[in-house]
């Protein structure tokens, strides 16, 4: 059994979810209360103060990508991770491209702004918007030179790749810049593909919220 | 043949070359002189203008964690990912704590300030220096204690982790700051074993830089 630490509406948390779903493998969503991820309990299962943490009967583990490609290693069916280097390349590139660029140069400054702070009930900021938007248009448009003409970003078939950076593209889908960003792209056309799957659909912010 | 397009002192450079030298595999360094990773030519193999990027007989890459898991895969032997499903996961979680944290609260206001600056020939920034250090200290014992008892950070052989972490670890113990954080840890000791190896003898700032 897995028990996922997470805050309803982390994009990295919806990745472990979504990937456990693929997997059909038992788990339970252990929701943050607001301000708990600075707790001591929190805290002392991951230092930094962040979400997603797992516990798999008693190993704990913290990290987004550690905790996919553990979740692969023990739940081998299906495969996430492709058999030829090269495809397994792109799908590493992509995780780590996800991380280092689209969460910081789009996710941090446009989508926190336009999509979590609403949420959360208090005011973006206008400008910090406006001043991303030469370097977030200049991600998305490497992003998506990186994804390719193949069905996923990886090639043929599904894999971490594909689970890891959907939530974060999908949360651009909810606000004006974000929309503007992907429109003709081929990460517009995937995402659309994507977002029918199960594993996206049952864990959107709205269907997590519900199901709490 | 891997041609290696790096600076001479990046850390994640480092850690690919040091995995090509512990793979025994073919390589040549293509050093980018100054603001060189800025210009066309470098933003045409790597969109966001970082170093290390690579090309293998005509296949290209950059992101270091992807990179180092490719070489890892094109070169079996040795094994530098394990094979059980758990130290696997510490390897993939202290690389990306390493990029997520120990880089981002150590390496840029700590490291750069006091170890890159002075060798680049100007001055270090003493105010972020003092400002990063609590967050910095805090990160250092995290860090720590991930690394556990064993002689390598993912048990008892070497593995991407140990490549990945090193250089920057390294480049802490060239400064006070650095070296007082380290003082007495297991990361130290840890350090210290691993200094010796040809892998970093052969790649380290001086040694890179008489070789070019």
């Amino acid at each position: 059994m897995f028990t996922v630490h997470s805050i309803i509406g982390s994009p990295f948390g919806r990745a472990v979810l979504a990937t456990l779903i693929e997997k059909d493998a038992p788990y339970r969503i252990q929701a943050l209360g607001p301000g708990a991820h600075r707790g001591p309990e929190h805290i002392a299962r991951h230092p930094f103060g962040r979400v997603p943490a797992i516990d798999h009967d008693g190993f704990q583990l913290y990290e987004t990508q550690a905790i996919l490609r553990y979740i692969d290693r023990v739940f081998p069916n299906p495969p996430l991770t492709p058999a030829d280097p090269k495809a397994a390349a792109r799908m590493d590139q992509v995780m780590n491209a996800n991380d280092w660029y689209l969460f910081r140069v789009v996710g941090v400054p446009v989508i926190f702004n336009r999509v979590v702070a609403p949420k959360l009930g208090f005011p973006g900021n206008d400008e910090a918007v406006v001043a991303a938007l030469p370097e977030a248009r200049a991600c998305v448009a490497a992003m998506d030179t990186l994804l390719g003409d193949a069905p996923f970003v990886a090639g043929e078939t599904l894999t971490l790749a594909d689970l890891h950076l959907f939530p974060h593209v999908d949360m651009m889908t909810e606000c004006a810049e974000g929309r503007e960003m992907l429109a003709g792209t081929k990460l517009a056309a995937w995402h659309e593909r994507l977002a029918t799957r199960p594993c996206f659909q049952r864990t959107s912010w709205d269907a997590l919220l519900e199901a709490a």
